[in-house]
């Protein structure tokens, strides 16, 4: 029908009408001391978020842009880094630190399945000779839905001494408790069609002063991507470049209510969400992808069995209107993904497993007691 | 007055209401049969503008994002290009290129004088072993409100035989007639918050057959404005990574309109606009900053004689709520801009010229009969 899609899919994700309306303003001068304040405003805001009182700058780009941005201005020409990879977005960040010419040793964990902490340890213990320039990692790997324990391989990186740890949160931040200086990280990246509830356009990177003391010898070639400059005209509360004033608009008024909301009931509502549609997705039979106990909460792919994923969706999305996300790369038509991330609240992931559970049965492939998936899910939202 | 506000900055320009009210429509997927038909159609109007056949790319960042991509995307470490500089912008090409480690020549005019195309004809001439890979220039310069005759000096490219002709259009394109492929230009790159009326955030690299030769050999390292994977995605009517979805049901609204209008009215608007701006400033004794015959029909630069042009800018801002632009670095206070660049009428032209007249005469300013310049920009309008 025609305007009804709902957005389930893990970005762009739906957006606030107080969000929506912010935007549609004129534009007005991106120099002007009424968008500094804008600026002045969601910068506090965006430290808020990141639980941080380092610099979060803002680039008109989209998540990998500011992620780029992060390795880019922290690392120098051969430079040694470790990178994570258990999913599409890990292996990006390999591209990335390869088409910069550095010298990247990659630490893997298969597609559904969370990296091991514990590799991270012994590669960076057996570095006693601090060739080890940067940790580079997914926190919530969209394309499984998998979500790494940050946290710990962090505090192996601070025992490593020099390594810095660079993290993609694109789907963790404001999802997920990201606390930027309580867990020591260097680097976090993220993107506005996310936890932000906006839509795509601005992304975000936060550096830490070890981060900044990086950059003051880094030596590959960047302009836009330049985060000094960002860092500069920051100060003045303002950017190097103009930057897309409309979604700025948005940024504000968007994370006005999720100040309003606050972290820990964000939280608490994602991870409630990640429970909810777990619980309905296995009470219909359909298997999770991710490996127990590691599914992150902004995501929940399911890996079905015996039917076409891809038929799934694009039934879903015929018949009810909701747009879930397929399998990437190796997995399309062998997973699809639930998007549970922003702005989102109990009703929508109830209607989705309702769906999806309808969807089954029309196409005759429900296995077990019709509802069964709708009784789990709202037990789980309690 | 609030919200009462008229931009007549070179960018962000004024955004038709049509424009605003497709861009708050709710996101849609990007990777959806919807969204590629909003890539397609774009596609095919965003060439129309070009008046050319070679690919247009969109780049999600600012106009400095497209101009560096078409560098890094066409140039290799240590080649040399000649770069011309005569304001803020041909200065910033020449710090992209030293960024990456070219070889720069510069060929320079005073700030409001245009560049001399005899003087890249002789550099080029004398370049016997070929060893300038591009020319690097700026259209219309926005500091200066000067229009350089890129049309005579990509003769002299062309003629070199090897040599690309690079060009920042940022404040040209949709103003002025930039015919890509009857001037044989390689690299066109421009941003969304000027001709195209729509708020920043969205920018655009169009490349010829031959920059994508040189792309082949290119080795300056790069990953977010790679264009290699924007024109593959391209042709499949999407993009490598989430574009700023909301701008893009604005920039197919805004191309709409510009199609029912027409280039050769856009080109004559933006052109009568440049007389009468000019016209309405001479009347009043306010004496132009760019050399006679090189204005720009994008922004008239004004640099009044024993007057702040600060306070001027402050108080049509204050009394009539018109943002005009300030002089930038060693000009600011002495110079400032009117921008008359998309999305205005002859109305709009006249009520500048008037304010400035009114402030001048509010002021104790205005030297001449009171009324002159609204005459002379009458005049020019017709």
């Amino acid at each position: 029908m025609q305007d009804k899609l709902t957005l389930m899919i893990p970005g762009p994700t739906p957006v606030p009408e107080t969000v929506l309306k912010a935007m549609g303003r004129h534009p007005i001068g991106h120099r002007s001391g009424e968008f500094q304040a804008i600026v002045r405003r969601t910068t506090e805001q965006l430290k808020w978020l990141h639980q941080t009182s380092s610099d979060v700058l803002v680039i008109t780009g989209s998540g990998t842009a500011a992620m780029e941005a992060g390795m880019i201005n922290t690392l120098s020409r051969g430079d040694k880094v470790l990178c994570g990879d258990n999913g599409k977005f890990g292996e990006r960040w390999v591209k990335v630190a390869r088409a910069y010419g550095l010298e990247v040793n990659v630490v893997t964990a298969e597609w559904g399945q969370p990296l091991d902490p514990e590799a991270f340890r012994t590669a960076l213990e057996a570095d006693t000779e601090k060739q080890i320039k940067a940790v580079v990692l997914t926190h919530s790997e969209t394309s499984t839905g998998v979500i790494n324990d940050l946290e710990t391989i962090a505090r192996y990186v601070k025992a490593h001494g020099t390594a810095l740890t660079i993290a993609d949160c694109v789907t963790s931040l404001g999802a997920s408790n990201v606390p930027m200086d309580a867990w020591g990280l260097d680097v976090v990246a993220s993107g506005s069609q996310k936890g932000y509830m906006l839509p795509p356009g601005l992304s975000f990177v936060a550096m830490s002063d070890r981060a900044w003391a990086a950059y003051a010898t880094s030596d590959l070639p960047k302009f836009y991507l330049d985060l000094g400059p960002y860092r500069k005209t920051a100060a003045k509360d303002s950017n190097p470049f103009t930057p897309a004033v409309n979604l700025y608009f948005g940024l504000e008024a968007a994370l006005d209510m999720m100040q309003k909301e606050g972290l820990e009931a964000i939280f608490a509502r994602h991870e409630r969400h990640r429970a909810a549609a777990q619980a309905g997705m296995e009470a219909i039979g359909l298997p999770l992808f991710a490996a127990t106990g590691h599914g992150s909460p902004a995501i929940t792919a399911v890996a079905p069995e015996g039917l076409d994923a891809e038929l799934l969706r694009k039934t879903v999305k015929e018949k009810f209107d909701i747009l879930l996300a397929g399998g990437q790369d190796h997995l399309k038509g062998k997973v699809f993904r639930i998007g549970h991330l922003g702005y989102v609240c109990d009703r929508d992931v109830l209607t989705a497993v309702s769906a999806i559970e309808a969807t089954l049965h029309s196409l005759g492939l429900h296995k077990g007691t019709m509802g069964a998936g709708v009784a789990a899910t709202s037990a789980a939202l309690g």
